[in-house]
């Protein structure tokens, strides 16, 4: 006999970064794996080390890490285990990123600098990615900086349902913070049942010479209640001002929703400051106890990550998980 | 003596495909160059030959091709003198596309879509493009899709600049047709000297349930001149709308104005029927003398071209001629 | 327990391009398959769309286009079909192509020319194809510009087939219409039992300088059927001028037989006003009703397709349909 | 019904070049299967051909090659072996080289060299070697030479365990006969029960100007049982050397290790006339009669590979066959 | 200051691999360089070493191997030189081959084997290589197996300048030995002054069904002499029952002409054997003075080669060389 | 005329990264250019953003990082200049590495791991790095990791010139501090002028079965001045024990001489309270006041880095800095 037969079958391993392992432990119960133990730990110098604990050989790999502070680490240290599952024999990784690094630097903004957000798919695809798996990106054309499957998943979908359920009876605006974001609130305001939609407009005022930006409220929000909608909020300066803005020009009340909150300093003294009534995330990056405050409230999206990771494991369909869309 | 020693020249040679050789003319003149001869013709199944006619070995090659329609036989015919080029030795090859082809496929709109704009950067760059130059991409994310430079001309500084020396005086507001290019309105308002913008919201009536999508004019347009702004127009359905909208909320006066002017059918007609006083347009595709209409207005891109091809050809700097937005 | 262990299966599914679909039908009927679904049109300048309807996750993609006129139409077609497999995480991709495009253009005939079969060969890789699957290239030395398997099929034995079936019992000799193709013609002579061969070698008189070319048959015909074989014809201008050579030549009569039936104008004319008594094609093109003609015999290369597609499907093996020979 | 659905299978094929086709059956024994039937010769000038007489669509091919003299035809051989899998089909092509050539040209020694070890790994990438399975690698950063799995088995646990069964009970020092391989020889030591260890510093010995090198011992080795340890043995100078070194310093007896057996000439001759009490090898190169003399053992490396191309079938693990070390 | 700046200066190097040195010699002569000094030699288990003695470092190297046997080792030694011009900084490297190795197997001619052209192109793009320089492929579509320029040089222009000098007032037919060869015979017969052409057609003998093949000559010979030509003869058993057959067939004389002389075994004795007046040779290969025979003529491509670089280092036309058909 | 000709010039610009400017200034002086000016800053998440402040389209540049801890920043922000770079058109860039991050991963040492310094390589050219120069690389073979040109200096050449100016009288030993780098210690001891050489073997002491691990000088240190030597030092915890163990055996005294001070916490206390007589590093990393003691001798590459950009802009040769050892 020349060839020896077999029949192949197929194996789901999850692996974990060490950013956030709760969101990682999280979807390993939805989907009750394990997550694949390893040791991972900084040399005295930073240089990340990590090594599988048992046999990777031919399993289908999802990697999952979320980019928080100190990003730089955790994107070395996800790209060494990309490197580490292809040099084992893996049969296909999946990256997980819940929140896309450096998606802000999806173009050059002026001349002579970099597109971070092409690079950072081009050195994973470098290290062995076989497919992304990200949440809301920044600009949904940084798909197209990936050369390979991209599964984009939709955490809005949670967060508008949110809204719905807790104040869809109310005369709802939604506004996008700035001009670059209306047709993200033109989209939510459709998904909340055709509602109307205005944005903020930063200007110079002709009026007070000295003043460096006005923000200009485009379309109508008084006695309305506003929902303010961004993908990220970082330092949470922009989403302050337009909350103060909506309100000055008569909003009955604002809610904030984002995906994800970065929530870098002084983000959380500004937010729980604020007058909006309710600040709304996902937990695609850590948000630990200090970074919370009353009138926050975090969705989690361990379950439509396990969800999507089931899907790409049995060949099923992501984008039926969301009418098509994704 | 074991080596030879030279000093090297360089030399820049510009080539044009068939699509508009008007366009490449006008670049040529201004360069003070020669288009290098060629033969280009199809053979009668369709397929496109062409062969220079001069050495181009070494040399610093611009190949401009306009992506009017049958865009595909002209995607097709560049990507032939990129090959053509690279097999005869040239020594680098920059694509200028005035008018980027499938720029609006930039994503998957939902699932199981190509993302067209990022094949067509892979495929040229295949085929042994080194450099991309382009006018007003749909979105700026496009650049990152290649890999390797691209020199990225804003001809809307050339609109904007007959905007504001022919309605400068006017109370101008500028509006985008829908909400996904309401940044690029805020750019223009910013150039014109803090205008006012506003945008058209689409959107079902919930009071007339019975018509698909009503157009919702969201900021202040009454009693002012809008400047309706966009990348391109196509079909001229969404435009024209917006343009009665506006009107329809009272707006003084419409100027339309679009880098690229596609107009398929019926773009034309519905253009020269609508109340717009004016509607400009460049020349990045060729605008035959039977889709002009009186208040048209067809200014040219040639100079900025040329001028960006100087610099890339001694090592300038385009994005000089951006004040650093390039 | 740390991994998640499943069963895999496999799935073949069959796409078709626009260009064709009777013998996409045709396929999918033996291999008792339904095309899958799509939505697949141009948008007004031309660009063309394409989407799935079905999930197409871990399938065993073939994807059939015929590359007829408008040739770069369908190539671009095809292409943003593999594209769009490739991102919507198909397991493998095989473009079948039953006429490769662009094979004619296959080496530098002259300095400074593309060579458009191996450009043609890359940007099929860099979109996505694994494998391409193709019906007698026009030289065989094209499955070498594809870095991958290419699964090349040989039609001329159901061409052969039907001549051995229909003139076996004549006096045949098979010729070839030109100098270049003399070792196909060797090929159908020892396919049909060792017939001799002969070719039209095309000179300039020296007896009548003023006439461009002559037509010079080498080899017996005198009293014989000739069999020209070509792989394709275009406008059909050679093989017509060879047949009336071969009948000056005193050959008893002449039948005509070609895989590709591009039938570019006027060949259809020039065809049915020949002498030949029959002119026999293949369906790897279209050959629509108007381009036929009463001594015009069409084979089906369907089952053939099938069969490769079914042996690909399943680990067979393409080879063995043509005896050691693809 | 849109698709076809099916259960794959997996097949493993064992090919072998001709350079040690001993190694090859022996290991197929150990794997219960045939070494596919292939045709592979030379032509006169020297070029090689290969076909294989099976189909291989689909399978998981493993492919053997010995790189002995003459070594560029072997690896010509094995190149041209992989470029017809990838050409027919395979799955998945392993390349395995007991003995991985070029491996001591791993760096720049000097300025304007190549890194030949870098050149093999890639041009075999290039060929279509999806993995590398090599025995004992001159140094182990050659594994990063790939990019892809490598799987680097140990022979010399084969030999160090001969070692321990007939030696085990002497006061063995193990020597590195160069500076460069003391950290081998301090594995060696540690898998012999944390035996002493010494090597051979070639030195200038400023006593005898006129000699060019001398070899000092450095350790103890007197009266112990010295067993010298390489990874390779070509002409075998130094080691004899070596050996030399070590009874001059009161060695009590010396055994020789080494996993590659080049013995290009005159090695057989220095070691069948030196004073070791054994000369180990393993048959990762073929060591034919007219090589071999009394003293020499080699030990089989086949049952090794047979059970490494198991793991890699089924997706079991190599690195377990090396307690981690793999 | 930020920048330093300076003026780029260009510098010829050649190189020479150890198969023809006389050669590289007489071209190095012809451009007025010296060969560039190196360490080139094989280890005891015929691994190649190579070091260059001087700074290649911003050089345009070209590198010259003739592919004779042993070629296995030819081709190695030119991708290390190629890998060692890379690593050291050469500014561009141009791989002379004057016989392209494995040109022969440029298809599969069967199911389950290499295309051995396409992979030797593969191997020195990956080992750095930028440019081929060839002459006389097997067949021209080999150009398009290298993904860069290739400069395809045309020696049958020496050889049929040499055939039109010593036999150009009798009537000669040109013949192809086989059918492959036919359109290289029709280039040829052009040149010459529209001769006729004829060719051997291998086949089956009905009437001597015990005689596996034989030679038929197809096209008129009698009375005339006979120029057979070809781009390689080998062992030249075909070129020699070519030859015999065309004596039988009546022809007055046969003059041979090739490119390529790789003359295996038994070559030299047939054809100082066969009855050809004249054998003709260009010294692509080393014809060493044991397999030279009485009636040989070698004719030197130095000069073309020569011209070929300077004009390649020049950025001058190689195309003009030949007419347009480079 | 078609073309129009110019004469190229070459510019050398120089940029640094923020993590160590003092080397970068110094680097600048001698070289007499202005590091080129750019913004670079984190964001709140840790993001990077950079942008040069002048045009480098067709420039020479060289990029300076010094990855000392937090060395995954550091990687990153070379990343994003040298991608910033390439899209801006530079024309060739030089990565330069003082301290080559993560090459102490440089192969696996058990399974399942990553080999971090191929990924290193592998990254910085997919994001466009044309070359890189390092300083004393911890393995040579990981010069071969990088597809591409290396410029491999040798600080260690300064390092022993100051060995030899202050202790070069002394009986030296040149000392490995294990036995992995006994091979460097030989390289310095030639240079020393063939001193004897030592070094350090860990093993389990037989005697001390409660003790992990014991230090056993092997070779001759009784009395002498032992330079304990290696590439870089770290936590120092192995280099002081091998210091104190060498006492122990006798020494009369200790100089510890290492390329790169990584210095991790507590290196500084442990290397300032040791017995060694003095402790000499160079610059490749930087050593701030608080790391520094009496006793320590830092030593610049500066000049040597100057040096090489020098001539690898001027195409001269690297090489010759070291006497063909580059």
């Amino acid at each position: 006999m020349t060839a020896k037969s077999g029949t192949p079958k197929k194996q789901l391993m999850l692996f974990s970064g060490r950013a956030h392992p709760e969101l990682a432990e999280e979807v390993a119960k939805v989907l009750n794996v394990r997550i694949t133990p390893q040791a991972a730990y900084d040399f005295a110098n930073g240089e990340i080390f990590v090594r599988f604990n048992e046999s990777v050989r031919g399993t289908d790999a999802f990697v999952i890490e979320s980019h928080t502070e100190p990003i730089n680490q955790w994107v070395m240290e996800q790209l060494l285990m990309v490197d580490a599952l292809k040099r084992a024999s893996a049969k296909r990784i999946t990256v997980i990123m819940p929140f896309y690094p450096y998606a802000r630097q999806d173009k050059k903004h002026k001349g002579r600098e970099p597109i971070s957000a092409r690079l950072i798919a081009d050195i994973f695809k470098t290290a062995g990615a076989d497919r992304i798996m990200t949440v809301d990106l920044h600009t949904a054309q940084i798909q197209g900086f990936f050369d390979g499957p991209v599964d984009h998943l939709f955490a809005q979908s949670i967060l508008a349902g949110h809204i719905e359920a807790t104040y869809g009876g109310s005369d709802i605006t939604v506004v996008s913070p700035d001009s670059g974001r209306v047709r993200l609130a033109e989209k939510w305001a459709s998904y909340l049942g055709d509602r109307p939609i205005a944005f903020i407009h930063k200007t110079r005022d002709p009026l007070k010479p000295n003043e460096a930006v006005a923000n200009r409220v485009v379309g109508e929000v008084a006695g309305r209640l506003c929902v303010l909608v961004d993908d990220m909020i970082d330092t949470g300066g922009t989403i302050v001002k337009a909350c103060d803005a909506l309100l000055d020009a008569g909003a009955s009340d604002v809610v904030i929703a984002a995906t994800h909150g970065i929530l870098s300093d002084p983000a959380t003294e500004r937010l729980a400051n604020c007058k909006a009534r309710e600040v709304i995330f996902t937990n695609t990056l850590p948000i630990p106890p200090e970074k919370r405050f009353p009138g926050m409230t975090v969705l989690s999206i361990a379950p439509m990550l396990a969800r999507a990771i089931q899907e790409v494991f049995e060949d099923g369909s992501v984008t039926s998980m969301f009418d098509g869309n994704a």
